[in-house]
């Protein structure tokens, strides 16, 4: 497969790049960049020196598409809009890793405060969430804290048995990108923990999308992000109340049926840590019944750029093309 | 005040001796440690060199007794019920740091799996919440995460208005206490963040005792601790279900009213952060509603060794002597 | 004394207000900020929120003088040079904390690039190494770098016995300022260490002229500095070569001699470390003899926004005044 | 190539575990842990879940050789010495992660203080250095601060250029084993920088015996090893003192000539970061001259645990079996 990145100079096209590396059946024919044009890739990426030679260029979308079988944009929100149109009207295959074609448009325009210029459907890429996946041209590639939110909940809302859940999420610092800015100066950030936009962020909507989806009754989901002082990482503590009681085998049941042969779900006895999915796309999950409370707190870990980002692109590109969707993908944790 | 320290070789333990050594009424008189006997202190604490020249000594309580006012046991629980009785004999005044006095006893045996051997009644000590103390000759300490949470949410739950609670809270790692283990080791915990004890924290005894002490109907009540790449300081998330819908106003106005006149609680416009109360005894509380789902998202931020423990521990300690609150304790948090 | 800071927006700033929060005999009587006047200190710096109550104000240095007894100018290097004349002509003392007066004015023209609009003379402002500074006007505070890495050869430069010197040096991230940038970008910080300016630090010049003010004779002395993953403090590893074979006796008898009564010195046996001196004034020093190599390895721990800046500049002021340079300043470091 | 790991359990065994699993060749045929016997290796590796399925077994070098075409010793110095002549008698290769082959047996006695109960010659395994490697059976791998420092150095000390070398060496925490400690513990480890051992290292043997290879004359080599609050990672900073006055394009020269065709060997302009080189075996190498002080500053990175350990192991068994050494090794960092 020949492959564009429309826009590589932040972390997730630099992520795109390193996890493409590794890829038996990708190569890479165009990497742009406004701002950069003419630099190496691995002047801004200096991690990729010897293993990516390219430099970057300032393409229209169809030169890119000209060259390739698959583009995948990842620039900022209300930018992708601008190019998707006519990557697709090429007839390439596109990932977009933007938030631009995740939500329905009414709900973007609502959330985001823009005018959308090309309402088109997208598929929603969650791959465990989302069978149609692999015959399609077009995925939205999900947000960070979606991902983790929605796989640490999806099964017990498929069952129908949420009452109520509460996502208070934990992300690393290059959730925040690649520019520095007060929340990313090391010394705000060290020693400490950010909560910032307790109910009102974005990603909420994505979640809630999601969610719905599989149990369309259910109303109460909050979500509150915070920041940790790690580089990489979403840990998200789901404190779930169910309608019912349930014990722990009938929740490993769920949870284990609803994820079967599913590769990158990792179902533990234990409690999740990032460290164990730091550079990988696992998503693992555990949890715990809070007898008496009627609350189930699940924890899914994942690393924000891999399974929240840059890998799970990589993922929906595999089901695109009818490889496995492992294929390049499939790689430990870099613990410690 | 001359001043006993019963179990002086602990983070607590250090921590009195720190925040003493600004105090101006106090003189400490004797530091105990069974296994550095005849050590000095600031060998074992090499801040405090130049600072506190003292030895750790191993005495009976009833020799420490004879050279102080006050003592502070700074021990594990289940010890402290073995030294408090001869100290209170002695007819000096006590601050235990230690879990063994501040639950009933009854309570206190199914918490901690352990048979009370001196099942006597203290007063719960944080200030904020128990104009009681000064007239007290014993006092329990709280818990780290019971001093944070409660803070935040007494004074909804004081107004009858809390319908459930789900108390997320993120501690610094000296929480776990001076000695190595897996939980601190160094490359277990940097670029992490560890979730534990989901739903079954000792914990949450004393959360439950204080907030149902003010709304005796308050039943649901949930807290899940995580340890995050801190060294210092616990954010409280609180996630609090109300009764009826409540404006940002009624909301100041609760807590304004309910923490007048507190010195250590500062009331925030937007978020606190750990960097602020760092070394202080400072208990920050800010919050937001969350429109439509009945959520208000309360936000407390306090530093776990000094507001959490020996802080509130000198506060008591002013507080039983007649003295104004701030004491020795007027200090700004270290940041950045 | 009455205290007037003239930039009071950034680190050192707020470094001074929450030590001078300390200070039995200073009453803070004016704070500038040119670009936030109106607005509270306590918004730039939360920390101080309840300590410090005033406002920033855009005056000029004149208006400044005729509230206080002493100035302590926390402006950029090249602004320092355009207020300072004022102060001194109004008969206040000063301390300038920026790099413009510590340099002889051709080394300074030099090394900063600019040219020097008041070409005066002012004492450098290490106590420990200059006892004239009780009878001064003005000072000129050191930088952080030359004050761990001075404060760790004078003795041996002093005595002669250098016969070249190796500083390399850590410093946290704090060092480079309030602005968030590259360096400071909690992602590139994170689990790293920085290397910078190998062989040209302008603070080179510094360490340079406090130590040939000792040894006239000395003329190897390299300086290479790094930013660790810290925000506060520096270490300095003094690699230094010597003339003749010491023993261990003869240097810690060389050290004790040199710091005789100097109370911010801790001359310890073993190794300094960043912890013990968090938030102090302290400067705690050590060394090993690399014997067959004729090197001694000294370490001096700082913090470096006290000792290295804002603890210092006080101390000078104590000074200045006749006070005990120890008055409120005698904490000890935040440890854990 | 059937592989054998003898002392899995600890961050160095997880290693190996971790590179093999991208290696094409590569097949794991047993991995041995007296004390987790019967174990999962997931479950002390739990970043290796679904990626390795394999049990610790306690098996005699015997039965892992009978297994194996080469075998990897990832156990204690003093422990390798009793498995490695059986595995060599049973004409297996040998890869020994341990310090017990790569000194001289005199050398290695005095620097462990210990007897060697198999003075046996190694070939040192810095592939880079030794040309030889490609036929040996065995080979001594090295330590992590031996790789960072003779490669920053030994183009220069080939050259014979080499008056003096200063290594101040800060490595990452996970250098200290898996195994908790005072050292490790976070409280003592973040926010800090801990300078140890400042003279008296035993990996200066190792660095000394390599650089006295390449330049027989060569006496002075100083070493200083540093813990930074990283988990991965060794920056050495080489202050190099020079024979004679050398050019930036001289120094170039002397690198570019020396590492010509080394694919792990990444010469930069500008200044290495262990974030780059994260995960992956590459060693960044970047330097400046500091005119008038005939030193030059060399700085390179390395992966504690890849290029430091598990990954060279790895490159030594390429070469051993005659395949490219960049075989399974050929990856990014892992940025940010």
């Amino acid at each position: 497969m020949d492959i564009g990145i429309i826009g590589g100079s932040g972390y997730t096209g630099g992520e795109l790049m390193r996890l493409l590396s590794y890829h038996p059946e990708a190569a890479i024919k165009a990497v742009t960049s406004r701002s950069r044009k003419g630099q190496k890739v691995s002047d801004t990426h200096p991690h990729l020196r010897k293993i990516c030679d390219m430099e970057f260029e300032d393409l229209q979308p169809e030169e890119v598409a000209s060259r390739c079988d698959i583009v995948f944009t990842a620039v900022p929100h209300g930018t992708a809009m601008q190019v998707v149109p006519a990557l697709l009207d090429a007839g390439v295959k596109v990932v977009d890793l933007s938030a631009d074609y995740r939500l329905k448009t009414d709900v973007f325009e609502k959330t985001y405060k823009m005018k959308h210029i090309d309402p088109r459907k997208a598929i929603y890429g969650i791959p465990e969430l989302h069978p149609e996946i692999p015959s399609q041209q077009f995925i939205a590639n999900p947000g960070c804290y979606p991902t983790g939110a929605s796989l640490a909940a999806a099964p017990l809302a498929k069952a129908g048995l949420i009452e109520r859940v509460v996502f208070d999420s934990k992300s690393g610092v290059s959730g925040a990108g690649v520019e520095p800015s007060e929340v990313s100066h090391y010394p705000n950030m060290a020693e400490n923990i950010q909560a910032y936009k307790l109910t009102t962020h974005r990603h909420r909507a994505e979640i809630f999308q999601e969610l719905t989806r599989l149990d369309g009754g259910l109303k109460s989901i909050c979500f509150t992000p915070h920041v940790i002082p790690s580089v990489r990482g979403i840990l998200t503590t789901a404190h779930i109340f169910v309608k019912k009681e349930l014990s722990e085998e009938d929740v490993s049941k769920i949870y284990n049926d609803f994820y079967k042969d599913r590769p990158f779900i990792r179902l533990i006895k234990g409690i999740p840590m990032l460290g164990n999915v730091r550079g990988s796309n696992f998503c693992d999950i555990g949890f715990e019944i809070d007898k008496g409370n009627d609350r189930i707190v699940v924890i899914s870990a994942i690393d924000n750029l891999v399974k929240g980002a840059s890998g799970q692109a990589i993922q929906n590109m595999n089901l695109m093309f009818g490889l496995p969707e492992t294929t390049g993908l499939w790689h430990p944790g870099l613990a410690p």
